[in-house]
């Protein structure tokens, strides 16, 4: 089974990667951009088929290792 | 219009940051875990509001700025 994993910083905690890369796009020239949040990405294939077992321990291991639950919030996908 | 931009790393391109991982995962005890690759996410908001024009838009971003296209890949989703 195979899932992803996005971690991303919290609403309100300053982002100033997503800023560089906002003022970057800006001085490119592209027009209509808003706001830019970067965030990472983690692709992990399980051996576990049940799916919610899977997600109980990509939970843990986001608590645990992958995210950084004072600032970061994460979201889980799942893919058969 | 919202975007989200996966920036991945090719498949045969080394990921060490992704083999950190997994190695800690098993270190703390997580079994069944197999390949794992980390890459970037990026949130982007947009005010273009015509699909076909945001999509290209973003992708002229990517190319430009966002992936570096030599040896990493890149995926969009769009959320009305």
């Amino acid at each position: 089974m195979k899932a992803r994993v996005f971690v991303t910083l919290k609403n309100g905690v300053l982002d100033p990667q997503g800023k560089a890369i906002g003022h970057a796009l800006g001085n490119l020239g592209f027009e209509g951009v808003g706001s830019v949040r970067q965030g990472k990405l983690i692709e992990i294939e399980l051996s576990e088929t049940d799916e919610a077992k899977a997600k109980a321990a990509l939970k843990e291991m986001c608590e645990k290792l992958l995210a950084n639950t004072v600032i970061e919030k994460y979201d889980i996908e799942l893919k058969a």
